[in-house]
């Protein structure tokens, strides 16, 4: 039931990003996609940003929760339908000022209904994590939404 | 060490929220503030939408996260270094299309050094909820903190 | 698909613990069914107890994962392969010595193939909770499970 | 503040277990010590198991319970206060009968107040995690903690 093989690459997951989720596509990049991990970007603006220049809270939760759905799409592909169940994050340091974050993500679990994923979050150059997250997906019946959404990409 | 009485009412934290997180003050309501309960409202615009005019869960996140930190406000005072240090977070339902989110949000612990809140956050008009959320905060140390902002409000 | 009432009372789960749970049943006490929530005692005795006498974190624990499950079953009978998918348990005071700890638990979800619970746990005699819990349970097919076990209890 | 070297090491660690927590130390070995990970490994025996044959869920939070308290402990010396507030853990896969519970854990915070640590689980011989988990453990001031225990080990 698990692929281990990459359904999608960086280039196809940011084109699904642009198609499905233009709102905030602007925000990610994706740095790193293989099988054991993916390294997503958030490109820290000001909207991400609390007073006295730190990543709010809400922003890196946002790029905890792409980097997991962009990691199982990366090998079920392009499933828009999955949703996540749960969260559970840590907040460990304050993020750097003027920098990028970003997200280290694996898949624990990639079942037939359910998916964990765990991520480290990191402010560019520095080797302490920021934050931890993990997070369940509930996955729509496989099947048919692989067949009717692969033509797409 | 707890405060059994409100040190700041739904106008003093609204005027918080203006003062110091100017950028997300417009998105959120406080719809009542007692000491055992706060309901705080999510001004659902298309920025908190997914395509299909859901709410996204990182709006959700954002919305307990202020609720819980506007819930140890009106209990200790304006003390705006509160940090969040943990958040676990079910999503249990999808949101309706066009309703505010409302988050019901109380105190379960407000300690020295740590505060843990929980939140159900609603649809407005539906008795199931679409989310819960349990948030754990770290308090700076309290007397030289709220000396130093009580003038402020 | 969400039954408002009760498919089993406190004397069934009673019986069904003691059928499929003997190692632990008689750690737990049903004090309270209703469809809206449960009380669930843990008779604490030496085995639940840390250094200093205060009830140990795993027993909290193990109360919290079996008052959602038994929520589950009078709810929907008894379906002995639910299983936890997820926790999340803060510990906010240190319990009572010499008490027993009762578990307030109710559903928020109750769906096709994921439930989750919500608990607040007490040092008898005490309003303050002690720990709080929230938790996902997978449920297996349902009408397959329901048939064949009913006629068990 | 963090100490990159190791205060304790396994021998020291499984004394420190026996002499304050002897009730379970018997459950638990550490298969190795160091700065970066610590292998906690249960002994599984009958009262683990649910029926059926396979580890409990409450076995599995208990071992990665201790796993992250000696973590803690293999840093900053024998500090018996340090107590859990808060874990979240996600089961993934059905433990082997039969086979005992490897626990890898590392810390990814240990502050002055607050440690965080992440575990994840496997039944022994396998490679893909039965579980994972997060734990916060808040820390008594060290100073005085650690000198008046040092001198016991």
């Amino acid at each position: 039931m698990v692929n281990t093989t990459l359904a999608m690459d960086a280039a196809s997951l940011e084109r699904f990003l642009d198609a499905e989720f233009l709102q905030v596509a602007e925000d990610f990049t994706l740095d790193e996609v293989t099988v054991d991990r993916l390294v997503v970007r958030l490109r820290v603006s000001d909207k991400h940003l609390r007073p006295g220049g730190t990543v709010s809270g809400p922003s890196m939760f946002a790029l905890a929760d792409v980097s997991v759905y962009l990691a199982i799409l990366s090998r079920i592909g392009p499933v828009a339908l999955a949703v996540t169940t749960n969260c559970s994050i840590d907040f460990m340091r304050k993020p750097a000022a003027g920098a990028d974050i970003l997200c280290h993500v694996r898949l624990l679990k990639l079942g037939r209904v359910l998916a964990v994923g765990e991520c480290l979050l990191f402010s560019e150059g520095n080797t302490a994590p920021v934050a931890r997250a993990s997070l369940t997906y509930s996955i729509p019946a496989r099947d048919a939404a692989v067949a009717s959404n692969t033509a797409k990409i």
